[in-house]
C-alpha cells in the first residue's frame, strides 16, 4: 500500500491531508498536515476524531517522518507526543507501542516501522468490513436502531463500527430507520452522522439527547448500536459521554444494547472499566457551540462546568459485543476478548 | 391587589411587562404585551415560559381586558386564543375554565373576572412559598442536587417549585450544590437555571443533559428536583422531555426523585399520563439554537427531527410529589391529589 484514501484522511507521497471534522457538515475543507505537533493539535480539537481514526491519524505521521528519514530521536519525540494526544482512547496507544517496539529494538527500524504501518492499517480495513458485515446480521428489516456520536466512515477507515453496521444493512436492502442523537457538546450526532447517512440517503431523524428515554418507553427503539473507545478485559467499556445513560435507559426497557469495535480497542492491561482513564474538556464546549464558521454562547464563558468527553459502561450493561473476530454474548465476552490477542 | 411585580413577569395600571426569557442571560429586555395575540405569541416562542407563569400571563391579559371594559364577545375570544397557545402545561386550561365560568354565568363579570384574578394570583404566590418551604424540608446540607430545565422564580410567581425548593434551602444557609443539566433543545437550564443561581451566589455546575447518568454511578448526585407541566390523578405526569429519562436513571441507582408543583398543576379529568397532550415543536430547535441576538445552525435545517417538548414519567419512579399542601409519597398521591381539589 502506498497510498490511502478515505472518507477523511488521504495519505500520498509523503503528504497527510485531513478532513477538518469541526466543519461539517457545512464546509468540507481538507487540511495538509505537516508535523506531528500539527497532528496533535487536530486530534485535540476534533478536526481528526473516532478512536480508531486517531490511531490511523499518528500512525500515517509517523510513516511520513520514517519515509523522510528522520532521526530516531525526532521521530521518539514524534511518538511521546502523539501518544499523549488524548488519554482515553487506546487505539492509538495499542498501536504506537507495537512501534516504539519496533523503534527501540530494529535495526531497520524506519523501513520496518512503515511496513508494519501499513499492515495495520491495511488490516484495519479489513476488520471494519469484518464487524460491518457481523454487526449487520443483528439487524433486521423493520428494525429501528439508535446510535450515539459518530461511529462511521468519519471514525475509521472503512465502513465504521457501530454506524458501519447500521450503514452495511441498509446497503444490503434492508428497510431499516435510524434515530440519531446529536451528542451534545460537540454534536457528533447532528453533524457527522446524519451527513454519512444522508450521503447514502437512509431514513433517519436526529434527536436531542435527552429524547431517547421517550422514544423507549414508546416502544419505538428496537436496538441500540454504539462504539468504544477502550474495552476492558470484563466487557466494561469507555465510549462517548451519554453511552453508560443509553445502556442503562435500554436496560431498563428490555433494549438490546450493542457495542461495536475493532480488536485495537481493547486494552489489554486493564481488568475492568474503573481504571479507564477519562478526558476532561473545557467549559466553553458546554457554554455553547462552535460550528466551524460561527461561535455561539448561552452561557457565560466563566460559568462552572462539569465536561468529561467519555463514559463508562459495565459488561452487565451489554446484550453482546461485536468485534472483527466475531459477536460475544456476556457469558462469551471475557473468553472471547482473550482469543482476540492484543491486535 | 393593584400591581404585580415579579422576576419576569409586572402589570400595573393596565400595562403588562414581559422579561423576553429568550434573550436571557445576555439580555433583559422587557417587553410591552399589549393585546391576547401578542401574548400567545410570546408564549408559544417562550419568551414567557414554565407552567404556572403561562397560566399568569393569560389571566392578566384578561384582567387587563376586563379592566379595559371589552365586550363580552372580545373578552371570550381572547379567553380561547390564550388557552389554544401551548396544549400540555395544564395550569393555563384549569385557570381558564374558572374564568370561562365567571365570564358565561356571571352577569358582573367584569369584576368578578378581575377579583378572581387577583385572588388566584394571590394565592399562587402563597402557595410558591409553602411549596418551596416543604421541598426545601427534604434537602439536607451536603445534599447535591440536581433539577431540569427551569423551575424557580422565572417559571412561577415567587420563588418556584422545583428550583424554587432549592433556592430555598440555600437561602436557610444550607450548604448545598446543585448540578444544572442545560436541557436541550431550548437550553432553560444553561440560560435560565444557572442564571438563577448565579443571582444569589449558590455553588452549581453545568452539565449536558447525558452527564447525569455517569455523574449518578459515581454517587455525586443525591436528590433530583423536577417540576411539572401536569399531573394526572394517579400522580403521573408530563414535564420538559428529558425527565423521564431522569427519572428511570434515578430509580436504577436508587436516587430519590421528587416532582414539586402548584395543585394548579393537578389535571382532574385525567386518570393517568397517557391521555397527556404532548406538544411537538420545529425542527429547527434540534438544528441549531437561537441565543437572542445570534442564531446558529450545526445541522441543515432540512434534516428530519423529532422534537417533542415534554415527556411523561409514571408515578411509580416518583419518590414524592411536593405540593403546597404537602408531601405525598407513592401511598399517599392519590389521596393526596383527591384532597387537593380543582385549586
Amino acid at each position: 500500500m502506498d497510498y490511502l484514501k478515505e472518507l477523511s484522511i488521504q495519505y500520498t507521497d509523503q503528504t497527510i491531508l485531513v478532513l477538518d471534522q469541526k466543519k461539517l457538515p457545512f464546509e468540507e475543507e481538507w487540511v495538509t498536515c505537516n508535523t506531528p505537533e500539527e497532528m496533535v493539535a487536530l486530534i485535540k480539537d476534533l478536526s481528526i476524531r473516532g478512536a480508531p481514526l486517531i490511531g490511523v491519524g499518528a500512525m500515517l505521521m509517523l510513516a511520513k517522518l520514517c519515509t523522510a528519514k528522520k532521526n530516531k530521536e525526532d521521530v521518539h519525540s514524534a511518538l511521546q507526543l502523539l501518544k499523549n494526544s488524548r488519554p482515553t482512547a487506546v487505539n492509538l496507544m495499542n498501536y504506537l507501542q507495537i512501534l516504539e517496539d519496533i523503534l527501540n529494538h530494529d535495526t531497520k527500524w524506519q523501513q520496518t516501522m512503515v511496513e508494519k504501518i501499513y499492515l495495520l492499517l491495511e488490516q484495519e480495513k479489513v476488520k471494519s468490513q469484518k464487524m460491518s458485515a457481523l454487526g449487520s446480521s443483528l439487524i433486521n428489516d423493520q428494525d429501528r436502531v439508535l446510535t450515539h456520536c459518530n461511529s462511521g466512515s468519519l471514525a475509521t477507515i472503512g465502513e465504521g463500527t457501530a454506524l458501519g453496521s447500521i450503514k452495511h444493512a441498509f446497503k444490503q436492502q434492508k428497510d431499516i430507520f435510524v434515530w440519531v442523537d446529536e451528542t451534545r457538546p460537540l454534536l457528533q450526532g447532528a453533524r457527522l452522522t446524519a451527513w454519512e447517512l444522508e450521503q447514502i440517503n437512509c431514513p433517519y431523524k436526529l434527536i436531542c439527547d435527552n429524547m431517547s428515554a421517550s422514544l423507549m418507553a414508546q416502544k419505538k427503539i428496537d436496538k441500540i448500536f454504539v462504539g468504544a473507545d477502550r474495552i476492558a478485559l470484563n466487557g466494561d467499556f469507555a465510549n462517548k459521554i451519554g453511552t453508560y445513560s443509553l445502556a442503562v435507559l435500554a436496560y431498563h426497557h428490555k433494549i438490546p444494547f450493542y457495542v461495536v469495535a475493532p480488536t485495537s480497542t481493547i486494552d489489554q492491561n486493564l481488568s475492568n472499566g474503573e481504571g479507564i482513564p477519562i478526558e476532561h474538556r473545557n467549559s466553553q464546549e458546554v457554554c455553547g457551540v462552535y460550528t466551524g464558521s460561527t461561535e455561539v454562547n448561552w452561557a457565560e464563558p466563566t460559568t462552572p462546568c462539569y465536561n468529561p468527553a467519555f463514559d463508562i459502561t459495565p459488561s452487565n450493561l451489554v446484550t453482546g459485543w461485536i468485534f472483527d473476530t466475531g459477536i460475544y454474548n456476556q457469558q462469551q465476552i471475557k473468553e472471547g476478548i482473550q482469543l482476540c490477542g492484543l491486535l
